[in-house]
């Protein structure tokens, strides 16, 4: 490791704001990536202190690239920040694919302005979300634009994984029979989140469910046979009724749910109602959907229900031909309605 | 390729502006993917619709990933775009080092209102940069901010690149004795970028020098012995200056430059005069800095002139033992003064 070049002080992290130096190349963005991104993420691959970083795919893997970005606001809220959600989100969207998270990059724009001792905090969370999931950030980037240009700070995170050969999982792969599995209880992250930026109380707190899922993928996958989990994915932005849609599109298969299946917390579901909002369309960041082999359901989900992610899985339906790709639901009443994509006013920056 | 859904009318890519909904997950945003992104950047990868892109990586090779922001202002320069800039500067990032590049991820931070043609010309102009580097955009992400929370777009651009086993360059990698080669003239895109802003006008037009310099890295590396380049960095943000002193600082080596050696056009000379700006500290997009063995020095620089993007390259000095880590620059008069880390008023969104 290199000598740390003599800044006249260090950052100021508690009362210190990012200014526009920080974005320019010189001194004082250099110092702003020892003394505070260095710190938090510190790992061989990013003490280089080169343009990339250079990582190791093991032996008779394929590579999956997937990014995400992130603009949340309120940057902090109950269950999670900014920096948490950057890693869960673009882990997550690595294990959909049923692959291993290897490496994760980071790249920050920040408002001219925002306090360091804030930015120090999503670091640090950034950080220890990466380490709990495995993963280091081997590379990144800052930029800085002027006050009234961003808000705050937005972090783009682009995650690497290890694919086996010949393992496909992907939304094109749903067959009429399969079973639709669910992980947990829907609508926490969005709700936490809406109810944190309404400034909402109430009796129960509600917290996001952001949290990074490759363990609870790993364990389903290790309970059957390859091939029996055809589809992964979280249900983000556009909750279940956006995800289940995709996959109708992509596989061009029907889906029929069965309402009453769908798990719900009550205090997610009153929020919904106070706020007018269908807990279906609502954004998850650590759950997710799997779509497998009818002789595979009963040990995917009990594989689930035995990881600490997945202890409310729950069976909500089964994949059927159509050729509309129609989302259905079985109502609580008995009846029958289409799941359409999202409409009406749209939930901005809840991720 | 699964069917399109049948949204109830296409996009008006003439008149239609990014509103929240295109963020929100639902159909809005599923259309913005197939009727603008999708076009433009069509590949195998991308038209899977998943979470994440699949790839293989040659045998024998290690990874490489790098990551960048773009928020350069103004959208549109001579020379270029925030969409070419955002292909050239991470396929750059990838190739300093000595990996061939892979594939692309973009994450698009739009705000509400841009107009959706502007984003169309930006699409396609990032497409065609990376058509012709000749690496795919293989996996995105699109958020949206209300007006006033960001300035039009954002794009992060993350680069996974092939490095054959056993090849070594960093910046941490040079000796005394070393030599020190540029590949042309500096200045050009900061100055380009700038003169735009502001309105400039100048009797010969400044052009951004921003391209994808993988395959003059190529050719540089097959004309010596593996080992021989030692470190290659383009300097971006704070030019040569600041690109100079990371590599006198990692390398904890001093770097002895010629003044009369460096390359610069007249006319950005006249412009960094009329602004007040040293050429040293202003950004390329399309420049590289090789430190090599003696040896290899005269077939690096001539395979360097032999290649398009390298005619105008030179020999700016070479590097010397310094505890101090000092970059010096012997100047057209013969004195010799130290090349700091820039100083003075930073160039905010120069890239």
């Amino acid at each position: 490791m290199t000598r740390k070049p003599d800044y006249v002080r260090p950052l100021d992290l508690r009362h210190g704001v990012i200014d526009m130096n920080h974005g320019a190349g010189g001194r004082a963005a250099a110092q702003l990536v020892d003394e505070l991104f260095m710190r938090a993420f510190d790992n061989p691959a990013l003490r280089r202190g080169d343009d990339g970083a250079v990582l190791d795919l093991p032996p008779g893997h394929r590579l999956v690239m997937a990014t995400d970005g992130h603009v949340v606001t309120p940057r902090f809220f109950p269950g999670g920040d900014i920096g948490s959600l950057a890693v869960h989100g673009t882990v997550n969207d690595v294990a959909m694919m049923g692959a291993v998270p290897l490496a994760l990059s980071a790249s920050f724009i920040l408002e001219e302005g925002l306090p360091l001792a804030e930015l120090q905090r999503i670091a640090a969370s950034m950080a220890a979300a990466a380490r709990a999931a495995g993963v280091a950030v081997v590379t990144g980037d800052t930029k800085v634009v002027a006050r009234g240009q961003a808000d705050g700070v937005f972090i783009t995170t682009t995650g690497l994984g290890a694919l086996p050969v010949g393992r496909d999982i992907g939304g094109a792969n749903a067959r009429a029979g399969d079973v639709l599995l669910l992980s947990g209880p829907i609508g926490d992250h969005g709700v936490a989140v809406l109810s944190q930026r309404e400034g909402l109380a109430f009796d129960t707190a509600i917290v996001s469910d952001s949290a990074a899922l490759h363990g609870l993928v790993a364990a389903m996958l290790a309970a059957v046979p390859e091939g029996a989990v055809r589809t992964l994915r979280d249900p983000t932005r556009g909750g279940l009724a956006a995800t289940l849609n995709e996959i109708a599109r992509q596989s061009a298969v029907g889906l029929l749910l069965d309402e009453a299946a769908i798990p719900v917390r009550p205090q997610v579901a009153a929020a919904c109602e106070l706020l007018g909002l269908d807990p279906l369309n609502i954004a998850n960041e650590g759950k997710l959907v799997a779509i497998v082999a009818p002789a595979a359901a009963d040990a995917v989900l009990a594989a689930m229900r035995a990881h600490p992610l997945g202890m409310d899985a729950a069976r909500l339906g089964v994949v059927q031909a159509d050729p509309h790709r129609f989302v259905q639901m079985t109502t609580r009443l008995g009846g029958r309605r289409v799941v359409d994509w999202p409409t009406g006013e749209p939930l901005p920056r809840i991720c």
